[in-house]
C-alpha cells in the first residue's frame, strides 16, 4: 500500500493540524432529528426501509450535504453510496466510515443513521477546520443493512465484501415480490461505482444492549462480533384431550419443550458471563386450552464471542434436548440453520480508537457485539473496528429507541480522533 | 315419583319379558356408518356442526327411525329432540337415553353420535321385542353439545337443567354472526316441547382417553366428571435484543414461562395420579428468533376428579408462578376463567351399569369422565350416569376417532341391561 506524495489541492492548502477541528454537537444532533422526519412515524421512530421513497429522500438529503461540504459522492451497483474527501495522498485507498441510512419498519432514530451522520459531521468538521487528511475520507452509506425489505442484513456490505454476488443481492425480493434491483432503479440509484480497497472502516453505532449504560460506560470499544448458531427445533409428541389423558399416558410436546427451553438458559449459565441462549420463538399446535400439545417448534439462538464455547454449547444442547425429549416421551429434531463465525476486529484500529477514548478522558469498556453489522462483512477485507455508545434500556429495532446528545457528541468525537490517529500512522508511513 | 298403573297399549300387549330382547349389533353399526355419510369428510371423520343442513339431514334421519318403530317425536325449543317410547304407566316420567348428534367440524364418527344411535337401537330392540317398560324410554338428541359452532359447550342441555337462559342459548353466536335462535329457524328445527321431568339419564360415550384401552376394560362405569378449573396466565418481561443483552440483564418472559409450564406438571405429580393440568395453548411475542420475548400468555387446566384437590393444585399453582416470576425478573398475572365443580353421578343409577357389566361378564372398571358431557348438566336434575367405550389411542375429536363394533355392541348392552334394570325398579314400586 505505497502511493506517490503530491501536492495537496489548492482550496485545502491548510497546514495539517487538529487546531479548530471538532464535531459541531448541535450541527449533528439536528441533522440526525431533521432527517428523523423522512419516514417518521408519529411515536417518535422512523420506517424507512431500503430503496422505498423515503430512502431516496434521505440519500438526497445525504448527497446534498455531502457535496456542500467538498465531497464526491459515487454510488455502486447496488446503491451503496461513497462521499469521498480527497486526502493528501489520492492513490491511498480511503479511510472509509461507514453505517447505514435505512431502517426496521418501526425503527429508532439511531440505529444505523448514527454511524452515517456521524461520518458527516466529520466531513464538515474537517471542511470547517481545513484540515487535509493523509488518505482519502470516505463516509460510506451501506443499502440495506437491516435486511428488514429485503433479507438477508448487511446485503450490500457482504457483496462488497465477497460474501454474496451482486446477482444474488439484486434478485432478493421483498414480500410483494419486488425485486432488489427493481426498487433500486426504481429510485434511481443504481451507480457505476466498483468495489474498491480502502484503508480502514470505522463504524459508530449505538449498542443495541445495556452493558455499557448498566456500568457507566460512555464508549464501547468493539473488539469483534462474537459467534453465532441458530436452531429450529421440532418436538413431536401426539396430541390428546386434556381431560381424559392421565398425565402418565402422555406425550405432551410442550411440557418437553419447555423442559428443553429452560436448560438452554442454564446452559449459557454455565458458559460464563459473555454466553446466551434464547428462545425467541415458540409454536405450539394445536395451541388449544383443552388439548396436549402434540407439536412445539422453537427457535434456539446461542452466541459466543468465540466459536469454540458455541461449539461446546452446541454439543450440551444437543445432549439435552435429546434426553428430555426421550425423558418426556417424544421425539426431538434439531437442525443448525446459520453459522456466523467469531469477528475478530483490527487491532490497530481497535488501539486507534482506545486511544481517542483516553484522550479524551471517557469511561469506556472493550465489548463484543452481540449484533450483526456491515463491519463485520467489512471486517474480512480491510482492518476495522466499530465504536459504541450507550442507548437507553439498550432497546432498539424499536421507535423508543434513544441516545443521548452527549453520548452522541461523545462517540462522534472519538471516532473522528481515531480516524484521525489512524491517518496520522500514513504520515509517518509517507513521510 | 308415584303413577297410576295403567293397561299397556294394545300393540305393545306382550309380557315384560327380556326373552328375545337384544341389541342387533350389525343393526347399530350400520346406523353408525349410515349417517357417518351426513356431513362425511375425505378423513373418514364427520363434520356436522349443530344447526346446518347437514345437522337437519341427520335429524330428519333420526326423526324417521324413530318413528319407524313407534316412537313420537317432539322437540323444544332449542331444537333437542325427544323420540319417546310409551311405558306401562305413561305418567311415570321417562328413563331417558341422550347424547348428541353434532359433531366438531373435524370430528369423529362416535363422539355422541353413539349415544343417540344406541338409544335408537334399543328403542328398535324393544319394538322387536314387543317388551313393554314401566317407565316410558325417551332416547334424546342434545342440540349443540360439542359448541364448536356456539359456544359454550353443552348448551341446551344446560337449559334444560337451568344452568343457562333460554335467552342466552338462542342469542349465542357463530363466528359469521348467525345466532342459534336463527340457525334454528333455518333448518325448521324450533319445536314446542317443554323442559319436562325425567326418572334418569343414561349416556353411552366414547372415553375419549386411553385409560380403559390401556387397561383392557371394555366397559367403564362413570362415577362423576371431574372438576375443572380454566386460567389464563400472562407474563410480562421485556423485550430484548438477544444478540446483546447478557443473560443476567434479561427479563425473558418465555423463559420464566417455561419453568412455570414444567412447575404445573410437578403438581400435577405430586396430587396423584388423578390429578391434571395441562398447558395447551401458549403465545410468546414478539415470537422472532432474535429476540427475548418480553410477554407470554398461556392457558392451564387443572382437574381432578375432587374439588378440594383442584384447589389445591390451584393454590400450589398460584405460589409458583408467583415465586418463579420473582426469580426470573418478570411479572405475572393469574385469572380464573372457569371452574366447573364435579359432578358425582347418582349411586342407584352407577349400580344399574355395574350389575348390567357384571351380567354381560364384561372387563370394567370405575372410571371419573375427564370431559363434559350432557350428563354433568342433567345430573343437576335427574340421576344419571354415563357408560364408557374404548376408543382406539384415546383419540377424539379427529377424523381418526376409532372404536370397534365389539365394543360398540358390548357397550348398548350395558346400556340396554343398565335401563331394564332400573326400569324394573319401578315394576316394584309400582307394583
Amino acid at each position: 500500500m505505497t502511493a506517490p506524495l503530491t501536492p495537496p489541492p489548492e482550496k485545502n492548502a491548510r497546514p495539517a493540524t487538529h487546531r479548530n477541528l471538532g464535531i459541531d454537537s448541535d450541527r449533528l444532533w439536528a441533522s440526525i432529528h431533521e432527517t428523523a422526519q423522512i419516514g417518521g412515524t408519529p411515536k417518535g421512530g422512523i420506517n424507512r426501509q431500503a430503496l422505498t421513497t423515503t430512502d431516496r429522500e434521505v440519500r438526497d438529503w445525504f448527497k446534498a450535504a455531502c457535496e456542500a461540504c467538498g465531497c464526491t459522492v459515487t454510488v455502486d451497483g447496488l446503491g451503496s453510496m461513497f462521499a469521498r474527501r480527497p486526502g493528501r495522498h489520492p492513490t491511498l485507498p480511503p479511510i472509509a466510515i461507514g453505517s447505514h441510512l435505512d431502517t426496521q419498519p418501526t425503527g429508532g432514530r439511531y440505529d444505523g443513521v448514527l454511524g452515517v451522520l456521524a461520518g458527516l459531521e466529520i466531513l464538515r468538521a474537517l471542511d470547517d477546520s481545513g484540515h487535509i487528511t493523509n488518505a482519502p475520507i470516505e463516509v460510506i452509506n451501506w443499502t440495506n443493512e437491516e435486511g428488514a425489505r429485503f433479507a438477508p442484513a448487511m446485503l450490500t456490505s457482504g457483496v462488497f465484501a465477497g460474501v454474496f454476488t451482486q446477482d444474488y443481492a439484486e434478485s432478493r425480493q421483498d414480500r410483494t415480490g419486488t425485486s432488489f434491483g427493481t426498487a433500486l432503479d426504481g429510485i434511481g440509484y443504481r451507480g457505476t461505482a466498483k468495489a474498491h480497497p480502502i484503508s480502514a472502516h470505522f463504524e459508530l453505532h449505538i449498542e443495541q444492549g445495556p452493558i455499557l449504560e448498566a456500568e457507566g460506560a460512555t464508549i464501547g470499544i468493539v473488539t469483534g462480533v462474537q459467534s453465532i448458531r441458530w436452531y429450529e427445533i421440532t418436538v413431536t409428541g401426539a396430541d390428546s384431550h386434556a381431560g381424559t389423558t392421565p398425565m402418565h399416558l402422555r406425550h405432551d410436546a410442550m411440557l418437553a419443550a419447555a423442559r428443553m427451553i429452560a436448560a438452554m438458559a442454564d446452559i449459557a449459565a454455565s458458559h460464563g458471563p459473555d454466553a446466551k441462549a434464547t428462545v425467541g420463538l415458540v409454536e405450539c399446535r394445536p395451541n388449544r386450552r383443552n388439548a396436549v400439545p402434540g407439536e412445539v417448534f422453537f427457535s434456539l439462538d446461542l452466541r459466543h464471542p468465540e466459536d469454540h464455547v458455541v461449539a461446546s454449547m452446541d454439543a450440551q444442547a444437543q445432549t439435552i434436548i435429546t434426553r428430555l425429549a426421550e425423558a418426556g416421551g417424544v421425539q426431538a429434531t434439531i437442525s443448525m440453520t446459520w453459522e456466523s463465525p467469531a469477528v475478530h476486529f483490527n487491532p490497530s484500529c481497535i488501539e486507534a480508537v482506545e486511544r481517542a477514548t483516553l484522550a479524551a478522558g471517557l469511561p469506556h469498556r472493550r465489548i463484543v457485539s452481540g449484533a450483526g453489522h456491515d463491519s463485520a462483512y467489512i471486517a474480512r477485507i480491510a482492518p476495522t473496528t466499530m465504536v459504541f455508545i450507550p442507548c437507553a434500556g439498550g432497546l432498539s429495532h424499536n421507535e423508543a429507541e434513544s441516545a443521548t446528545q452527549t453520548d452522541i457528541a461523545a462517540g462522534a468525537d472519538v471516532l473522528l480522533r481515531a480516524v484521525l490517529d489512524l491517518d496520522s500512522q500514513f504520515e509517518e508511513t509517507q513521510a
